[in-house]
């Protein structure tokens, strides 16, 4: 395949969710392919955070909490999350990060179950791993760690729970969610699954696939700035079964009530802990509303025809990269990444060249492939820069074997 | 004591840390008693976070993790709060809620010893107890709740770890941090000091009394708005002996480096889990930046003076309400609080009028004396229309007896 620029700026004059782009700001002279690490800025955001800070906080103060609905952000922003990851409103909550969130659904739904064991897979994002050994320890369980292609064999007799990455953060590799889901079932265990890499961009079902305990990320995907904060999902049905190891008072049946003893709040709500950061929730509330007027399913769509392209223009202009995501759409996420041994230098050359992927420990270059902002025509510029760092070796520059503490 | 409204103006105008007072936004209209339960707008806070949106996260996006220097925020801004705290730089981090750092904390303390009990306090701030609930379920410990009174006396040979708060978050109440931890030490254990309500009001010396594991909240005296992150607290010594059990990446050795076994990072920034909330964090290092050139000894005395101003004026004026703060300012911390059977429509006549304290059930009404901002002129305005609201029984309107969500 062949794809000139003319034709990328036909298919980006052909899409029909082109407009969504202009609800980000994107910064002049950059390509950004990272927004499955960090989502760009919604223009919405830059009011709303005004608002919160100098008249919701400055102005209202304390009485904010009450006053512009502070205390029910979670459930509210949650409900916001749910749609698009097959969930009901009732079975989401926004609080506390991923790596939190997913210690106190790990605690909680491996005490419904005597068996010995939490599964899950070798170079699962390892935030993920390092959490469940430190569950694990707690509960006297022992961390069972599987690389991907026996995985689905070790679930058994003595797995207590399983956590799995929906899609994979470096290569992109997903799961099928509602077959290993039946899987668990029939080996009577049940999985947690990380939707960090998923949420927003590629099609989850979790309530069509029988899934029971979700956790995923609020900065990615879904645009909630910095450090936003995560999601937690449980199935209505087994949300009174569970306990947060983390009760805090958020999560009392009555916060206000000041009494000694924890009593649940009903619900999702269960999962609150402590006062969730306001400033950092609202802005993923404003990240929420870029998804107004298109379903995942659109995104689903765009995301693939730019997986399409980029896959086709890499191979014709950078066969020095090799692609390590799978190309069939049903086993892989929103990104495409390419090992090299230089990619650590690559990639600093692309961003000295205003093209933004990143690197990924020890020899993968990421790009996020983010169906709301990205277009075809960025798709094409950037692999073009690519091209010449490769040809001309550009990336041999010591400038770019500099290493900053993030990455 | 009679006190008149041209004393309490010239008290203002003699007061030597009356200029900071401009470093916040104090809404027309209002007179803010509720600093200790969330901190007034700091005017630099407001351009900071247009900054850290705009500029740092929509221009610069994920670059901003070097080149901003957020991987550094909950380092950077833990040492700003040590010196108001007494500790060393190296020995506070800011990260997650109060209620999650307590858990770490607890969980990792606790297991430095094979005693079987936590002991804290009835009617401490009811997330301490709830939280040492579930840490104590946990590590299979007793949690021994006792009575103020009896607490000291409880502090013995079977005792793991105990909780106290610092100054208590109704009466005010102050323990004797450096006495305590002495009676603690003969006893062959340790104290986890929560700071919620000392923090950037009320003389803290972590180091010179002895005290080995703190935490504290960020959106209290420390102006770091709505559910700001919270601080933790580990003498050096103790750093390297304790493991989070939220063994997330953010508080990896290499969290770059991306490998299946976790490896604490050297020092406080092994409790460190998930990515912190960015936007919020900055906000706090904004407010904190309201503490420059002055000191909490001069804060502390500026309170002591607006505590006998509140105290004398309230005995005057209002003596239908009983206070039940002690006097002595070295049992006591930095608000003053009062019973009555009709506190919650007492406190809620008075927001009505734009004084804003806080009703604490089941009959407190109490006052945050913040010596940033608040003036002698408030305090003696405040208790006027106090003073009014009882005598005509204006509290009685049944619009006052409306409860919201919050309080």
């Amino acid at each position: 395949m062949s794809f000139t620029l003319a034709e990328a700026r036909a298919a980006d004059a052909a899409d029909p969710i082109r407009p969504l782009r202009a609800r980000f700001h994107l910064p002049e002279g950059v390509i950004y392919l990272d927004g499955n690490s960090l989502g760009a800025l919604p223009r919405a955001t830059e009011a709303r955070q005004h608002e919160v800070v100098t008249r919701e906080w400055g102005e209202s103060l304390i009485r904010s909490w009450n006053d512009h609905h502070w205390i029910d952000a979670p459930q509210r922003i949650g409900a916001k999350i749910a749609p698009l990851i097959g969930a009901k409103p009732n079975e989401v909550i926004v609080t506390d990060s991923t790596s939190v969130n997913l210690f106190k659904l790990l605690v909680a739904a491996a005490r419904l179950s005597d068996r010995p064991a939490l599964l899950s897979e070798s170079g699962n994002f390892h935030t993920d791993l390092h959490i469940a050994a430190g569950a694990a320890e707690l509960l006297g369980l022992t961390l069972d760690i599987a690389p991907r292609e026996k995985l689905e064999g070790r679930i058994g007799a003595d797995t207590n729970l399983v956590l799995l990455t929906h899609v994979h953060y470096k290569t992109a590799e997903r799961y099928d969610m509602a077959a290993l889901n039946i899987r668990a079932k029939a080996a009577g265990t049940r999985i947690v699954w990380d939707l960090s890499h998923s949420a927003g961009a590629v099609p989850v079902q979790l309530n069509a696939s029988g899934a029971e305990f979700a956790v995923g990320c609020g900065y990615k995907y879904l645009n909630g700035g910095p450090g936003a904060p995560a999601f937690l999902y449980v199935a209505e049905s087994l949300q009174e079964r569970l306990v947060s190891p983390l009760s805090g008072w958020m999560g009392h049946a009555a916060p206000f009530a000041f009494t000694d003893d924890y009593v649940p709040a009903p619900g999702i709500a269960r999962f609150l802990a402590g006062t969730p950061p306001i400033l950092s929730l609202i802005a993923l509330e404003s990240g929420l509303a870029g998804f107004e007027g298109v379903t995942i399913e659109r995104l689903w769509s765009k995301s693939n025809a730019l997986f399409d392209v980029f896959h086709a223009l890499m191979e014709q202009r950078c066969p020095q990269l090799a692609c390590i995501t799978p190309r069939a759409p049903e086993v892989r996420g929103s990104h495409i990444s390419f090992a090299h041994p230089n990619a650590f230098e690559i990639c600093q050359a692309l961003i000295a060249q205003g093209v933004i992927g990143d690197f990924r420990a020890p020899d993968v270059i990421r790009f996020g492939l983010t169906p709301l902002y990205l277009g075809f025509e960025d798709i094409w510029r950037a692999i073009d820069l690519l091209a010449d760092i490769l040809t001309e070796g550009r990336w041999r520059d010591p400038q770019f074997a500099v290493r900053g503490k993030v990455t």
